[in-house]
Parts: structure tokens; C-alpha cells; sequence
């Protein structure tokens, strides 16, 4: 019988259709890489991005050209724009403001095809390092509401260059997943004066049935109405609402266990699509004005990337309805994955 | 200058930023098939999926046996179960019930490709009664609190089987995006006293510029926060609550404005793959329980056809912000689309 489970973190149902996953449905990942003629976030073309805001590399290095571990650039053809000001206003039924935010990308390696898996937990310590500071710096600008860092892998994934690179989108409005996700935390911490994502934490410590690995500071689980096959959270174990303001150490053990996932994740699957995304704390720039959001963010925020394998393609259903089929239950998925030994 | 924009309808933001067609990105629909060795649904295959619930033929002909027109089948995979009830209860933080609802396919024609643009508008009707048909049947099931009518048309848009056909889910909650709509729909209603779709309609009418296609009862519409490129809604001019209950002559009127946009979206985009999704009337028999919602659903809400076509992948941005990126402004799709010629 399929179940219908419901996210108590972002309110809405998901179909478990255990049934459906014996259609005959291509399911180990297939992955299909964008196909670019010239790589422009290749060493030795520094010259075909914009002018990087941030780079790794040895003393010396003049920007812009080569010999660097890791970039951030401007994107070239930006979603939002930088410069002006949000100009809220109405169009008849209809409300509009400006595209302002910042589009970067971030670049993870000079090497064109190098899986994240394959990295070092040291190497993917300094990409998470990189997204700290760039995080730090565009909450400084008072128009930007929320900071989303992401990364598409895989062209059913949204990808559009193959080479490794990570997206970061300031925004001027606060985004509704995130909205949504704030309006049940801070309801959940009205009622019990806990966080919601502590508690759910504790259950799952305790059932074990979704843990998909664990290290000292950090819990990767199985959402229990995950909307994708092997879709995971990744969760620091004690509450913290801020991954900007992570200490070096709590940085490294989350490079630590996003190692582990994702070599769990490939040795499961093959080499599967798929996104992460990053959904820190809302920008707190904004606490005079919007003062209700943010007075308890501290304790009723609770910080946390989420990891979308994308091997079933979301339909009319999905798009119609909001709801997703999802044909492996996550208990299965958080079985499979802790039975992949990681060297 | 790219743009955020407000769909009242949904309440979410969109950015529209043309700076981002300029990528460089195959932009004219490539249209995959899945690849089935036999075609379940093909004329002879009558043994092969479940027993039939309705079927279009001559007099005479035996169930589940060549001959037909349109037949109505159970899908052979299905997401949710007939049988049961669906006895929600909790567990610990989170909530489920059982998967029961409704999964039929409606198999459109026994010819293995033909796009529903290449069909009579005759054609497309029988289609239609045939929705209808199944709507007034399951809404008669108390348990079932909303029916989706959708199509996937290529496998980038969800489809597993290339023969044309629909999917009718019955599920046993409102879904997300329904409900939203109804909660914005009352809203306006019980400020305005008027219908919010309505309201729209009468804009866009006035406007023009976002008008896609005309006909007696019927316009299309490219929404003013389109979240795909072209994506177009079809609404009916005089205010009507219920497809189910449409007289004959509305329901032919629907398949030619449908006709009419199907042509467009060929001529304009080659042969993207798409989705649409009827959003009909939520089921009242509910009515004593939840009289909130229903008592008056008859002004309040505005019965439409979403059309999506799927040319963009919505990416980590998109999952994990709930925010779209659409390169193409509304305005230009529906000058395009207003330009093809339809024979």
C-alpha cells in the first residue's frame, strides 16, 4: 500500500509508492554532461569570465590568470543584477520589483572533471570555506534578503557547464521554500520552546531506520517524506542556526560527511544527477524591519543542506499539484547507503 | 534589467530575466522519446493492461478488445490504491495515511504517435466528455478530496510511454497548489466580491499583450509570472466553477482554442515536450466538513487549463528556493505565439 507522509518542516505530503519502483524505469543514474565546445572555467581562461571577487591560489598570483585552486566570478549571464534598488510597485492586480541580487559562480577546481566525491575532504573543506566568506559578504548589502549557494551536477540536473562550479544567487525577496520553512520552525518553537529540526534530529537518532552516516558534528538522513529517491539532509548534530559563522573545525566535519554521502550516493546509484543546496539563516540585516522573523532566529533556526539525487523526472503531477511520487521509501534508501563502504 | 514579479494567483515570485536567453542554450524543443519495445496501449494490446473502466467504440464491441477509440484503463503502476481508507494518524513528529486515490490512464487514440495537435478538434473533444465523465464518477467517492487530470508529451516532460494519452489521479488530500489557488480565490472574494480569475481576465483582455489565442468561450493567456518559457493558461471568458458540469458546446469550444495553441506551440517552438493540468473544481462533496472552503466555491473559483512547456530544467535554484527563473518574458511568448498562423 503507497503511503501519503507529511513534511512537518516544509507542511506538505508526499507520495511513498514503493509499488511503482517495479515499473520498468531506468533507475541506476544515467548521467548526461552538457556538451560545451571550449570550457570558460578552465585554467588558462580566466580571460572569458568577469573579473573574479575571490580566488585561492599560491603568494603572488596576479588575479585573473592562472595558477589558482579555486574562483569566484560574477555569472556571465546573471539571473539578478547588482546594481539599483528593488523599486516594489503594482501593475494593476499584478506587484513587480526590479531583478537586484548578485548571480555568482563559484568555481571548485581548475581540473574540468573531477566529482566532488573524488575530492579530499581538504579540498571541499576550501570550497566550504570560499561559500562562508561569500556569505558574509553579500549579507552586508541590506537589500538582499536571503543568500542561496547550490550546485547542479549533471545535465538532468540543471547543469549547463560540465566543470565543477557552484551557484550563488542573492535574493530580494526571502524564498518561499525558505519562508515556509521559518514559519514552521518558529510555530514549533511557540509551542515546545525547542527547534523543530532538534526534535526531529532526536527521533531519528533514535529510530536509526534513516540515517544515512553520521560523523562527530554532523547527521546525513533520509528525509521521512522525501520527495526524491535517496534524498538527503544533512543536519549539524547540536543546534546552530549559522553556517557562515561555523568555526573552522565544524567546516572540515562537514566536508567530512558530505564526503561520505556522496561516495555513498555514487556507490549506490552509479554516478547519479543531482543538486545540493544550502539553506543557511535568512539575512539578519533585516531586523529592524522585519522584526518578527528574526528576534528568536537564533534558537528556532536550525541550518542544513539538502542533497537532491535526480533521477526521476517531475511531471505533470508534480507541477500540477505540488505533490511528489517518490518510488523508494527512504528507509530503504538510508539502508542501501550505510551498506556502501567508504574507503 | 531582469524583473521579480507576483502571480496572485499562486503568491509566489518569478524572476523574468531575457538577459539569460542570450545563453548560449538549445533553445528549440529536441523532443526525446521513452523507448518501450512494445507499446502497451497500441490497438491488440488490450491484454496487456488492466480491465477497462469506459471506452469510446462502434456498437457492439466487447470490452477490453480492438476497435476502440479512447479507452480508460487503471494504471498498471499505480501511485495510489482504490482500496482502503485512508486513516491518518501520527508518528511522533510526523503524519501519514494510507495511499488510496485513484490512478487511471487514458489512452487518447490507437494510433502509437499522434500529437494532440494533429487531432480534429472532434477528436479532442471525445477526449474531454471522456474527462469529464471520469471526474463526475470519482467525485462521487467521499474519500477522495481532489482529481487531477494531466499529460506528460515527451520524456523530458515526465512521460514513460510515448503513445498520447492522460492521467486522472484522485487523491485523498487537497493538493498544494489547489489549495493555494482556492485560499488566494477566496481571499479576493471576500474583499472585492468579485472573482480573482475573473479580475485577471479582464486585465489581460484589456491588455492584450500577454493574449495568446481567442475563441467564443475560451482565451489563452501567457501568465503575467510565467514560470516556464511559454507556459500559457487557458481560462474560460464567462466565470464557470466547474468543468465537470460544462454543456457540449463549451466543451468543443475548449478543444478548438486548445487545438488552436497546440498548432502555436509547435509553429513557434518546433515540438517541445509539455505538460497540462486541469485545475477543476475541488470535490464538494465535502461539504459538511470542511464548509469553509466550499461554501462559495461557485463564485470563488474559476476552473483553467495550465500548459507548460518544458524546455528549461528547473535546477538546485529552483528546488531549493521555490523561485523560478524564466528567460523569456510572458509578453514576448504570447507575440510569438500570436504570430503563427493556424490553418
Amino acid at each position: 500500500m503507497p503511503e501519503l507522509r507529511h513534511d512537518p518542516i516544509q507542511r506538505r505530503w508526499v507520495i511513498i509508492a514503493k509499488e511503482r519502483g517495479a515499473r520498468p524505469l531506468q533507475f541506476e543514474g544515467e548521467l548526461r554532461f552538457p556538451r560545451n565546445s571550449s570550457c570558460p572555467f578552465c585554467e588558462g581562461m580566466e580571460g572569458t569570465t568577469p573579473l573574479e571577487i575571490l580566488a585561492l591560489g599560491p603568494p603572488g598570483r596576479q588575479p585573473n590568470t592562472p595558477g589558482w585552486e579555486l574562483r569566484v566570478v560574477p555569472n556571465k549571464y546573471p539571473a539578478l543584477q547588482v546594481e539599483g534598488n528593488a523599486d516594489r510597485r503594482g501593475v494593476g492586480y499584478y506587484d513587480v520589483m526590479n531583478g537586484i541580487g548578485a548571480h555568482e559562480v563559484l568555481i571548485e577546481t581548475p581540473r574540468h572533471m573531477q566529482h566532488m566525491a573524488e575530492m579530499s575532504p581538504e579540498q571541499m573543506a576550501r570550497i566550504f570555506f570560499a561559500y562562508q566568506a561569500r556569505l558574509v559578504d553579500l549579507k552586508r548589502d541590506p537589500r538582499f534578503k536571503y543568500v542561496i549557494i547550490f550546485k547542479n551536477y549533471g545535465a538532468d540536473a540543471g547543469a549547463t557547464i560540465a566543470h565543477p562550479h557552484t551557484q550563488i544567487i542573492a535574493t530580494p525577496v526571502t524564498p518561499r521554500t525558505v519562508s515556509n520553512e521559518l514559519t514552521s520552525a518558529r510555530e514549533h518553537f511557540r509551542l515546545k520552546e525547542r527547534c523543530l529540526f532538534c526534535d526531529i534530529l532526536t527521533q531519528e537518532m533514535e529510530s536509526g531506520a534513516r540515517l544515512a552516516a553520521l560523523t562527530d558534528h554532523f547527521a546525513a538522513i533520509c528525509p521521512y517524506a522525501s520527495r526524491f529517491p535517496y534524498e538527503l539532509m544533512i543536519l549539524p548534530r547540536v543546534h546552530s542556526f549559522d553556517f557562515a559563522g561555523e568555526r573552522s573545525e565544524i567546516v572540515q566535519d562537514l566536508s567530512k560527511i558530505m564526503h561520505i554521502v556522496l561516495k555513498r550516493l555514487r556507490g549506490a546509484l552509479g554516478d547519479p544527477p543531482f543538486n545540493f543546496i544550502f539553506h543557511t539563516a535568512p539575512n539578519t540585516g533585516h531586523s529592524l524591519r522585519r522584526s518578527n522573523y528574526w528576534d528568536t532566529i537564533q534558537y528556532d533556526w536550525h541550518w542544513h543542506v539538502e542533497i537532491l539525487p535526480r533521477m526521476t523526472q517531475p511531471a505533470g503531477f508534480e507541477w500540477g499539484t505540488g505533490l511528489h511520487i517518490n518510488p523508494v521509501a527512504p528507509e530503504v534508501a538510508a539502508d542501501h547507503l550505510r551498506k556502501v563502504q567508504v574507503a
